[in-house]
Formats: C-alpha cells, structure tokens, sequence
C-alpha cells in the first residue's frame, strides 16, 4: 500500500497553536460568479451590474460575500473536517475586504482548542482561519468547531482547552466605499436602514427546490470535498440513506431568497452564529423568513448595520409558523428546532441609509 | 408582519401609459456564455469562437441572441408576470443590436394595453418592452401580454384597451457589421441563402432530453423568478404536480437543434409570434421541425432574412408528424396542437449569400 | 424532404487519406474552467490559481488538459463517430503545448486505415487527428478508431487497411516551461517524482456519484454531439433503456479523484491506451486507483515523467479489488474485465522532482 494517499487529519493530529497552511489557492472567475447565480437565483443588484455598482462608488462589482465565503472556506475541509462527526459551530466569522473576480484566495488555520470527549472516541477542534488575497489582505476571517474522530480510541488524552467567542463578531472598521447612490429601481426596493423595526419579520415569499447535481455542482465548484456530499454509493449504507447537502448551500440560497424584503442590504458584514438544525436532501424545497434582531449606527453618513436572523425552512412556507411569543422562533414547546428548520443564522448586513437614495 | 415584501403587481396595479423601469441590470460574463452552451450544446459558430467572428467581420464573438433574450427578459417577471395565469403571446420582438460579453442589459416597460376579463377575477396586460445596454443603445424590443390575478374580484372597471400588433415584426435596418466571409468548414454547413425554398422542411434529427437541474439552472441564471419553475413544494399541490419549464428553455433547444440544418443562419432577426402550445416537464425530451415561409431581401449584397417557422415537439420524432397537405402542420383536424407540440414559433432569422462563401 | 440535414458520415463515406476539417471551432472562456470544476471538483492547484501558476514559471494558469481533450475532441464527433457502433480505442495521445483561458482550438482528421467487417455490415474507420490553437500551434494529437454502420450493406469493398500504433505515446519534447518552484502546501502533497515506485498502487479514496444533468451539461459544453448520450426518448427504446454517459466523462472524474496520491502529477503528458470497458449510467459513483507503470527521464533536472494506470470503477472501492498477482488487476480470471471497472487508461503525467521543491 502507497502512503502517498491523504485521509484528513483525525483529533490526535492537531496540537494547540499548531499553523495549517490549507492547499488550493483559488483565482476567482467570471464562471464562478454566473454559476452562482445559476445555483441560488440570487438577484442583488451589486454583484449582478457593473454599472450598479460604478454608481453606488466600486470600480466593478464585488463578488457576493457568500460566494467568497464558499471558495475560500472550501478549502479548509480537506484538513480540519474531511473526518468531521459534525460541524459544531462557526462564530466571529468577518467579512474583512471586498473580493472580485480575478482575485486569488487562500486560508491558514490556527488550532485555538482541543477536547477530548469522554467516551475517547472523538473530540472537539477548535480553529481560527483566515483567507487572504492575492495581496495578503484579509478577506475572511472567522472560528469554527468540529467533532472530529479519533485514530486511537484506546490512548486518552484529556485535553480540555476551550476558547471563548464573542456572541457577535465584533465591529470593526468597514471596509466599503463611500457609497455615492443607491438606485432603487435598479435593486428593487426602496427600503433603508430607517425602514426597519427590530422585531419586523419578513416572509419572504419565494422557496427553491434543490436537486442532487445543482448541490453537488456547487460544493464541487467549492472545491469542498467532504465525502458525504458527493458519494451516493457510500451514503446508502448509512442512516441518511443518501448524499447530505452542504450546509452552506442552504445559506446561499436563504440569503438569495431574503432579497425580498432585504433589497438594499447588499453586503454581510459578519456570521454572529450559525446552527444547521436539521439535514437537507435532493428535492427539498427551501423557504426562508427573517427577523430584525438589532440597529447599529458605524459612524458612517450613507451606511450602517442590520443584525439579523434569517431561519430556513424545508417543505414548510414561513407563513405557517409564527410561534405565539412566549415560544422562540422556530423552537417547539420543549425548546428543541421545529423539524422542518435547517438553518438559523445570525448576521449582520451592511444597509445603506435614505440619504443615498437616487 | 412587514411590508417590504414586494408580491408582483396585480391587475389593478397597472394603468395605461404605466412605465415600469425593471429592477436588476445585468453584466454579461463569459460564464453566462459557457453555461449557455451547456445548457443547449448549441453549436452556432459564430457564438462559437473569436476567430469565426473576426472572419466574419466583428470585432469579437456576439452573445447568442436568444441567451441575450433571456438575460434582457428575465428582467420584467418580477413586475409583469410573477403574478400571470398564463403568458398569452409575444409580438414584434425585434433584435435590434448585437450584444458582447462585459456589456450590462436593463429592461423598461410601458403598459399599452388593459382588458378586464369578465369573470371579474382577472385580466390581460399588455406591454411594449425595451432593453438596452450600457450606453443606451436598443439590444431588444417586443411586446407581449399575459393574464393576470386581479386582488379584488368584487371591484369591475370594465376597462378594455387592446393594441393591434403587426403579423410580423417590422423590417427595418439590419445592425450586422458587412459579412466579410463564411467559412463553411467552420460553420458546418454549406447552405446559404439561395439555397433554401420557400415550403420546404427541415427535420432536424437530435433530440436533447431535460431534467430538473438544467432548466432550473438555467432559469435561476436568468434571474427570471416565476414561482412555478422553481418551486416543488407548492407545484406538488397543483394540477400540475411538479415544477414546470420555463418556456424560454425550449426556445433555445429548438433554436440550437435547428443548428442542423439552419448551419449558417446565425442570427435572430425577430420573433413574430410564439406558442407555448402545451407544458413541458423534467424528462422530456425535446425535438423540433422547421419550415421555410418567406425569403426576404433587405438591399444589401452579404445577407437576407428567412422568415422560418420551428415547431418543437416532446418525446416525439418530427418524422412521425406529417400532417396531409389540408391540415396545418403540428395541428389536428380540430385545428387544436397535436398533444406533443410544445412551440409553435415563427420567427426570422439573418443568413448569408453565396457570394460571402469562404 | 430537404436536402439540408448532416446525418454523420457512413462507412462508405471515408476514403484513406481523406481530410476532414472539423467544424466550430471554439474560444475557451473562465465559464469552461468553472464548469470544468464543477463536474469534477478538480483539486490540482496549477489550474486553480494564477499565483501557483506564476510560481512555478507559467504567465498564468493554463486549463486541464483533459479539459482542452474534451473541447478539442469533441468537434470530431460530428463527422467521424456519429454514427459510430463502438469506440474501439485510443493510441498515441499527445498533449503537445499548453492551453490557456482565450485561446481557439480546431480540429482536423486524416483517414489512415479502413478495414470492412466480415458481416458487410460495418467498417473500422481509424483517424489522426490533430488539434490547433488559434496561432497553428497544435495542442492536441491522437490515432484512434471507431466501428461505423454502413449505408449500403448489399456492396462489399473488402478495404482491409490498418496502420499499427505504438504501445505508448513517442516521448518528445515537453512544451513545458522551466518548473521554478513547486509550494506544497498549495499542492496538497508533499511526493515527487523520485518518492514513486514501479509497482506502486494508489487506492484513492474519494468517490463521486454523476447524475444525468452533470453528465448532460460536460458533454453539451464540450459540443459532443453524440446522440447516445442526451436522448433519453431514444435510448428508452434501447437494450441500454437510458442515456448512456460520455466516457470523457469518467476519464476526467478519475484523473480528478487521481489528484489524492499524484497531487504534484499536475500534467497529463499522453494517453497511450485506453478502455471504456463497461458502460456507465446515471447514478453511478466512480471510484479510482491507480499503478505506478514506469519512471521516465526526459533529460530535465526539474521535471520527468511516470507512466500510470488508473482504473476507474463505478459503485465500488478500489480497496476490495485486490487482485491476486496471478490475475492482471481490474480482470477476473477468465481475462474479461470485472463488470465494475468502467475505465482502463494507460496515461503519461509530468511530475516534479525534489529540486523544485519550495
């Protein structure tokens, strides 16, 4: 047998402090950006016009923000998650500087965690990654957690290093121009960062079906390659009985449905918190419903911030559930998610303000 | 609940002389171009290669008209037909300018015609769209008029405007640059103008079959949002049962089936009139037919038109369907579409003269 | 009926010494690298990123060259094996000079064998074909032969001519530029070319499921217009009862899945052989492993070649066919191929040596 073949990194390869330097650096195309599109139908006026965005103060359009999240992301699996019991949990998770096409992305780790559970078969990661451009700019940055099996189950460890995070990312500078203008009849709304309420909720009205070669399209294009998005052959042997879906599809197309209702609230500014609630497979039809948590002013005349949460749906439109307030938003009675809930999403988004309006 | 959810216009939402600037504008990339191609495997030179272009006599290789039709089109669902019964008709669709990769399309519409229909619940709209590109510059023109939901159904205005429509679209200026010469070798077809007649019928012999991922993807790409190709989910619970095609889609398999045959007709010139005469579903598989009937001359030396009638049929062979003399082809003798026609498109495209043969 | 239709050409339609310039010629786009990633999930990094490419001594990063095969190949379809029974074979494959993102390829072929079969039904056509970019430098260049029916089967030629081959491609020179550095950390793998043995055998992990609209769009994107491969109202009425998928199709998902043992084998040099030996559907999930055939010199202190085998098989780890050493691998001991392996390619790839490590 060769040795040459690289199986991931199970939890007694990773040390505290350790650097990993994750292979694949990706120049970021223009078929990058119209699968994209071709994937979640994504209608942000941004990322779809060059004259959109010269107006509004770019000299081109920036690739989405979830986009980049994906390419860059992506290449992390191989090293951190390719042997994941489960994604546990992102936090802090920026979006540093714009990206566009022609940029080259790329992302370091740093082991920040360790815990061995106490059944000795597995233990929690936790990493702190980065993804630069071509430049060394930061162009992501964020801390995630993963269950990750163990080689050896008969040698315990009993490492027990857990960080602490931010319950949101903390804001920062912001690193978006001046924005000149913002032409509602090009984005398709006219509403601004005075337009919302905390505690609005928008219901978004459309749902998308996904089927097994738009998902596995996708995560491929990420060059993400967990096993269990792409190998039905395997799958069937387990209890899912087929490929799961890549949570992060599911955020891309929450997100792309939310622009109808979130029109002008083109940029995430930052993931405060994710959870995928429950799995997704081909033919699951994806709603999605959104909820204004938190106003914040940044100092700035044409922007400011929205933090907000937007919870997925499968097979289920968001109309048919609204909790009676004394239950959280897509919880049940006994505090566990509604099974039809995939995601819930914490983030904030970068809005413009009236005075931009053209 | 909010009220920045934007639920499509309804009948009472439109008055005549209404201009309606649609939201979106659209830069055109090369990934659009590829998928185009993946999506058809059209097979037209000239969208081909820059090479065949510079031949030809452009500066580099134009967008296939109708992925252009599409990109520009997609545009007006959210305004005018996301809340259609059905898409009755399209009239005069001219097209009236070449279009090139790094190019940004917008669309307006004014509403030229009301008719409430009697049943009180709903009513025909009709509007004449304009698309242009970045500097102003017309790249498409039509007219078309789907029936529309009315809100309230116990409020009658009676209103009946109904525009006339040409039986073809006009024949203006043709905005082709002097075809130096057609390479046929490229091409892959000898034919030209002079040797097509007026009657004759061309049975194009590929048959391409459709699933789920293709024309959803396609669709999604075109930003076009209509609930019902997307969604399964709610489909299921109609008569329909699943998601249906996206019209569109079969337009452009016909057009690049018809590539065999129609070899150096490179180019839409217009559409004069389309029928989606029946539904087309995930696995059918889409064949097509066309007829010569007119040859037009447009006073230049390098080109003319053929006006050409493409019927597009599922899950059958056009060899099978041919109708006796006194009977309309892809008709019944009850004068209704034979079960498995899905286009009946009469349009007319660009073709070289003899004189330009490489 | 008209004349008009291109049906492919029959048996009696070649003649020895025959030139046949292949139509459409065809500009590759960054939506064609995309694609290319999406359908496969590509991991080598020369073609991922432009910051590799340039460290390693490109200008940027060329495209895949199973990529460019399929682009170029695909042009030939239509006049030589549309109306082909089988593919026989492969020999003499040649990856002449690099390919890039704007670049045109073409195509021509040369008849240089015909051999009738005894039944008087069909013939072998056997063809060189060589594949140009935009400047006449070629890119491409290969021998291989098909069974095509014939028109007439009443009259017999008893035509008997074929060439011989050679059992792997004549090394020449490599098109390849001074290889400065190769960064393994953007590589993924650490192996160069003197880490590898004779002998050795890679069970790479990774399996990938393929269904229909993956399969579809490749093989329409590449403008192989072979019917076989996207009518399934056709194939329905066929033993095979369903689309059957483009072998190109498993060469590359192999080659992708190849990139866990071979990382820095990021060149394919030439094919030498290769065997469609089983069919391969929708659904089906390509797994890999591959032999290490012969280390090659070519009189460079940076670069040399290994002559490999992979083996692709569908719905079954490369780990559970260890064949005993009596029985060549990938065959049962009747000499057949096991009904599993769908891929047997007898390729040549670039590797690195240890001097360029960075």
């Amino acid at each position: 047998m060769s040795n040459k073949i690289n199986f991931g990194n199970y939890f007694e390869d990773f040390s505290i402090g350790q650097k990993i330097v994750h292979p694949l650096p990706r120049t970021i195309s223009e078929g990058d950006v119209s699968l994209y599109i071709a994937f979640t139908g994504s209608r942000f006026s941004l990322h779809s016009s060059d004259i959109v965005a010269k107006e509004m103060g770019y000299n081109k359009r920036p690739i989405d923000d979830i986009l980049m999240f994906h390419l860059t992301f992506g290449k992390s699996v191989q090293d951190i998650s390719l042997n994941a019991i489960a994604n546990l949990g992102y936090a802090e998770v920026s979006f540093v500087n714009p990206v566009y096409v022609g940029d080259t992305v790329s992302m370091t780790s740093s082991v920040i965690g360790l815990k061995e559970n106490s059944n000795g078969k597995s233990g929690v990661v936790y990493v702190h990654s980065i993804g630069v451009n071509q430049d060394g700019n930061e162009v992501l940055n964020f801390k995630r957690w993963v269950m990750v099996h163990k080689k050896d189950h008969s040698i315990k460890s009993d490492i027990n290093v857990v960080p602490t995070f931010e319950k949101s990312a903390p804001i920062n500078i912001v690193n978006i121009p001046t924005i000149k203008k913002v032409d509602t009849d090009a984005s398709g709304g006219e509403f601004f960062f005075e337009d919302y309420e905390v505690g609005e909720r928008l219901n978004h009205p459309e749902g998308i079906t996904i089927d097994n070669s738009d998902h596995t399209l996708a995560t491929k294009l990420y060059q993400n390659n967990a096993k269990v998005h792409f190998n039905d052959h395997m799958m069937k042997s387990t209890p899912m009985g087929q490929r799961l879906m890549y949570g992060g599809i599911i955020i891309s197309i929450a997100r792309a449905i939310s622009h109808n209702g979130l029109f002008n609230a083109q940029w995430v500014y930052a993931i405060n918190s994710g959870s995928h609630s429950n799995p997704t497979y081909a033919g699951d039809t994806i709603y999605a419903y959104t909820e204004i948590l938190e106003k914040i002013e940044v100092n700035r005349d044409d922007i400011a911030l929205l933090r907000v949460r937007t919870i997925a749906l499968k097979n289920q439109n968001p109309k048919e559930i609204e909790n009676p307030k004394e239950i959280e938003n897509a919880k049940g009675e006994d505090g566990k998610y509604l099974p039809n809930v995939v995601l819930d999403l914490d983030y904030t988004v970068v809005i413009p303000k009236k005075s931009t309006k053209k």
